[in-house]
């Protein structure tokens, strides 16, 4: 019995550490460092290659190091008789919320317009909208999309949410399913992206989509890269369908230095920082579901292979 | 009887226009076109010189056009035996609350830093503390200061109020007076000033007060000119007292384009946008007050010289 892990480097050998000493009973490696690889009953793994897990025929419980799954779920080698959990804390929604929420007001109160202005010393007056006249859509309505929502309605925006199935959250108008799409969009000024990807969702980011916004809106995609058709969102911001873009999350990550989303105009790239979940909650999930596997309890936060999260 | 109005040109016609319309019965003459001075009994200033009133012998009534009035006070030759009602509204102090929660978030998740790597097409993956481990000090609790602290404490900031009188605001800890500065200065890691100016507020955004902060804070000052010693913040932000500022109002406006302030590494030069009363509520406003006056009953917002606001 012993513990593989992968880690996201941004926490170094930090990470690694607190696991260590939050279970010290435990036999934790971390690779490249496997040692016989029919030890490993237990991994918790940041990316993997596809059939990465394939050598460990003896694991028997696989974490992973955030909220998002999709990358296990769509290698088709990944071990779906096997329990995936995942880490899900008030902190990483939290945190995603504060990052949607620091790009509405960005875009809403039109930042870039006075960041440009003053490198021309330039005094460059607008009247702003108050948040109760912009319309902000937020697309998923799982625990990080129904914070957003919540946060940005206790703000002042006149909030609508669409999610697949239909949710309730105070303050916000809410809209399901394939038929909710067209009447949350027609409004949306700013349209957030916290889906988790599906294969109902892959690609929605698109000109279809865009097409029933109101002309000049804005998006902030903090899902994934696969919701996006890429060559729509040029188009989008070109044509001013979109006046502006802010996009967390990319097909191949970190984004090729030649990608032309660099220097395309409006749209603002950030390196996947939306959120993560703090150390100290990713190592206490971690923990607390090792504990649970070996005393043969249920674990927290479960993945449902058929919904895909 | 007639109305002599000297409005923000940011509206032209369309301000003047809609005070005609409310007040179809006024006599209303928009400066300079004064006709005899002995014909004004009441009057709107946005701004003006000192002694810019002397030739109004009848004067009985000035409206201010904002909530702002230190620049009326200030004048010597300011009539203050008259009555001088202003213009404060909910949405006044909203849009107030989203430009200084825009930037506080802006500061918070040090966007400056993502936009400028992007220029570089680097990917500078940075951890985020979620904003309940930020420590946000409002100065000033009168309608916008209050309410901005509200709104920055739903976001989930730890928010701390200072202002001259004791007040409570659920979420917030409030202190008071001079005794109470150096406790509310000493976490405060985003200052944010909403003061009005007066004699003993003059001059309060010094290095004295930066020092009393920890080390690396920020600046956002949507008070007065008058607030700043503006050599001290150039020095806080050289010497790393403080990591960045924005800063909305200026001793001379606009900004001349030769003042120091417009590349001042780390500075946010904003041009007077913080907030604007609507131009429906500037109208709504006013014209309550003029029917108030006419028929002889008490006023609305009507300023205290004494407190100065």
């Amino acid at each position: 019995m012993a513990i593989l892990c992968l880690l996201h480097q941004a926490y170094g050998k930090k990470l690694i550490g607190a696991i260590r000493e939050a279970l010290p009973d435990e036999d934790i490696r971390e690779w490249p460092e496997v040692g016989a690889p029919g030890d490993i009953d237990i991994c918790m793994i940041f990316r993997m290659q596809p059939g990465f897990l394939k050598p460990y025929d003896n694991l028997k419980l696989i974490s992973a190091t955030g909220a998002g799954v999709d990358h296990y779920l769509l290698d088709p080698e990944f071990p779906r008789h096997l329990p995936l959990v995942r880490i899900v804390d008030r902190s990483f929604a939290a945190r995603m919320a504060d990052y949607v929420t620091s790009w509405v007001m960005f875009h809403h109160r039109d930042i870039a317009h006075y960041l440009e202005a003053q490198k021309r010393h330039e005094w460059a007056f607008r009247v702003m909208r108050p948040a109760a006249e912009v319309t902000v859509g937020v697309m998923g309505l799982g625990q990080m999309g129904a914070l957003t929502a919540a946060r940005l309605a206790a703000i002042g925006y006149d909030v609508r949410g669409w999610s697949r199935n239909p949710h309730e959250i105070d303050g916000v108008t809410c809209f399901s399913g394939e038929a909710g799409l067209r009447p949350f969009l027609e409004k949306t000024e700013i349209l957030i992206n916290l889906l988790p990807l599906t294969p109902q969702t892959r690609g929605i980011l698109s000109s279809g989509t865009f097409a029933q916004m109101p002309k000049g809106g804005v998006l902030i995609s903090a899902g994934r890269g696969g919701h996006m058709i890429e060559a729509d969102i040029t188009a989008a911001l070109d044509g001013g369908q979109l006046r502006a873009a802010t996009i967390d999350a990319f097909l191949t990550e970190p984004l090729p230095p030649d990608h032309p989303f660099w220097d395309q105009p409006g749209l603002y790239v950030t390196p996947h920082c939306s959120s993560t979940a703090s150390l100290e909650t990713t190592v206490e999930g971690f923990a607390e579901n090792v504990r649970r596997f070996r005393a043969g309890q249920p674990l927290q936060n479960l993945v449902d292979y058929e919904q895909g999260y």
